[in-house]
């Protein structure tokens, strides 16, 4: 995974600021806001809507639920000038169920309620590792939902895990969920969402009949090669955690009293769940899974630029078809599905074979080579096409015939 | 200024979290997005790229700067497990100035660069007031800028100067620019964008006859009421500054030595600007600006709906024309300038009266009522333009009329 992390500092997508801590830069920055996109639209289908809670949550917060102590030394705290105490959030149970409590007196009419939040997250880590897989400060998505029934909460448990297994469907990445522990967390009930790779830090165990799956820290050791459902032979995978659904019940709701009103207008208990994607470790997870030789492969849906243009080398013999390139470049992005989508390498100082080689190191599906046969009569454009690796010369209209049928 | 805060919170956009740290709730949310929008493609405009720098910034750095010491007790610090200490950062110079120091070497040929985030800073004020005015917890968008003389550095404050007059103008409304402090960011340049506003902290001179402006901080007490430039009288308005640009010249590239190659190939320091807009700041500054008779008037790109469904009160005389409320969200919807526009205000408990006079608080542009005329043979709607104070009943070929030329 050191060549991961190293690939993703190379192409300019993350750059180390601190231990543990990663500036991600703009190539790196338009892949987070694509992820953000799809997560919004597959939490919009579901009724869930956005908001955002500070990152510092007061430490008393945390002493009612236990958790100030009981997080150990992952949780960074931290002291205002006037003494007060705060956590730097690492997930946002406490903080939001508080919210919750507050909003009382509030009717069973208005559940069930999902809240959902994209933003920065913290925890101090030993040893940071891997890139943005383990990390200090890292991206992400954490929704809670309230529902007013054990029953409701199970079913709303379902819908949530059904617009997960959408989302990572969406990315095109083979994933696995497993049952998972309910840790530090808590609650009566967890899945873990996991890319299968074998630098993955959790070890997965799967039935290889009937597909039941677990984290292998659920599993005692004498009992790991045979299923517990169906009694056949178990294999193990090594897995990169990617999401993480807890039924939560009244874990929270009960010390800091978060209510509503049931049908006669009576107190009840809140149920609850709440939902975790890493989004900046999904980045890095899915450039791990998926990268090839050294290049990355980005999902369709979160590549940076889905073009990339290289035009001839400043001084050399084809220059005058660097024209083609601006040109090239307008008409492209002017198209609906393209807009925003092209990007030129303008270093014409720098081959274009090294040019092209790096384009495939950042992982751009398709590069398009402006290069000698751009000086014919009928001017040839080099096509690649990064996902097969295959490449081809076309005419200007046939470019333009290309380029129109792009998904 | 504490009923605009009060209207923020009884209107559900914030909520208060903690001494100077709120939430932003769903509406607040949504306000929020479209600035991010709206600023977005203005900085795309003029090239520049967002990124995200973490919001931990090593103490080293600062230390560095010397501002370590020289912020003072607003600077909110932190040590991790291993005793290293970190700033909980209220701006980035020191940070994106370090990241420009390790790109080394890199060309004169790169520059200009423009790099702008949007994301949460720190500041431990004394006394936090005035909602999200002055808080400590807060949403901002710092941009900085590198280039390779000082010409070109004024070229670009110029530039950027034009994209923040440009987005100022697009929320509609009237904002004026004065010379500024650099006060601890430095630099030998600044300017200030305020909104005019009796509630604001800061006075502001601006001479009757040139409209040379300037902060009053600037201003020695005895020539206050003449302008320095043409001998004018100068008059004193309060305003609320929602922006502020620094030319910095060296200061951050020298300690930190963030450099270039100039032409000879030579290294050189880069010249920087920086420019920030405190975005949730603006959130409320418009509000403040705005708001008449206790409802909030949003600028229109950034109101949270454009539309407001009101229907009958469940078990009223007028129930059965609920049909049309589902009818109507649909088919407006659907419109192409009204994609997630459209919000229903489906608490059916509530009689229409109560819901109007609370979807006239939140600032929604437009309401429709669906009453009791929605139940005539042709039924109609009523239509409340919040922008004019105005309504009327409109048949629904009309209404769909109206709604087809929304801007």
């Amino acid at each position: 995974m050191a060549t991961l992390r190293k690939l993703l500092m190379d192409t300019g997508i993350i750059s180390l600021r601190s231990n543990g801590m990663f500036a991600l830069l703009p190539l790196g920055e338009r892949v987070m806001m694509k992820l953000t996109k799809l997560i919004d639209k597959e939490m919009s289908c579901i009724g869930a809507q956005r908001l955002s809670l500070p990152l510092l949550t007061s430490g008393d917060l945390w002493k009612k639920t236990g958790r100030w102590e009981s997080t150990g030394q992952e949780l960074l705290k931290i002291e205002d000038r006037h003494g007060k105490e705060y956590v730097l959030s690492p997930t946002h149970e406490e903080a939001i169920t508080s919210l919750m409590s507050e909003i009382y007196p509030f009717s069973f009419r208005q559940l069930p309620l999902r809240l959902y939040q994209i933003n920065s997250k913290f925890r101090d880590e030993m040893k940071p590792r891997f890139g943005l897989l383990r990390c200090r400060e890292f991206i992400m998505k954490d929704l809670y939902t309230f529902d007013n029934s054990v029953e409701a909460a199970h079913d709303t448990y379902q819908e949530i895990c059904s617009a997960y297994d959408r989302i990572f469907h969406r990315l095109r990445i083979p994933f696995l969920k497993v049952t998972g522990d309910c840790g530090s967390i808590g609650g009566t009930h967890s899945h873990e969402y996991h890319y299968i790779s074998p630098t993955g830090e959790d070890t997965l165990c799967v039935c290889d009949n009937c597909g039941n799956s677990k984290n292998a820290e659920l599993v005692s050791s004498d009992k790991s090669d045979s299923c517990d459902k169906c009694g056949s032979h178990v294999h193990q995978v090594a897995g990169i955690e990617v999401g993480h659904t807890f039924l939560l019940g009244t874990k929270y709701s009960k010390p800091l009293k978060a209510l509503y009103q049931n049908e006669s207008g009576k107190p009840e208990l809140l149920q609850m769940g709440c939902y975790g994607i890493g989004v900046s470790r999904l980045l890095a997870a899915s450039v791990e899974v998926l990268a090839e030789d050294k290049n990355i492969k980005w999902p369709w849906e979160i590549v940076p630029f889905k073009i990339c243009l290289i035009g001839p080398k400043k001084g050399s013999k084809e220059a005058s078809s660097a024209l083609w390139v601006d040109h090239l470049a307008e008409v492209m992005s002017g198209m609906p599905g393209l807009l925003d989508e092209v990007v030129v390498d303008d270093r014409d100082r720098l081959t274009i074979g090294k040019r092209v080689m790096e384009a495939k190191q950042s992982g751009y599906p398709f590069i398009i080579v402006v290069g000698k046969r751009a000086c014919e009569m009928v001017p040839m454009f080099e096509l690649l096409d990064c996902t097969t690796g295959k490449s081809e010369f076309l005419s200007h209209k046939m470019l333009m015939n290309w380029v129109r049928e792009l998904p």
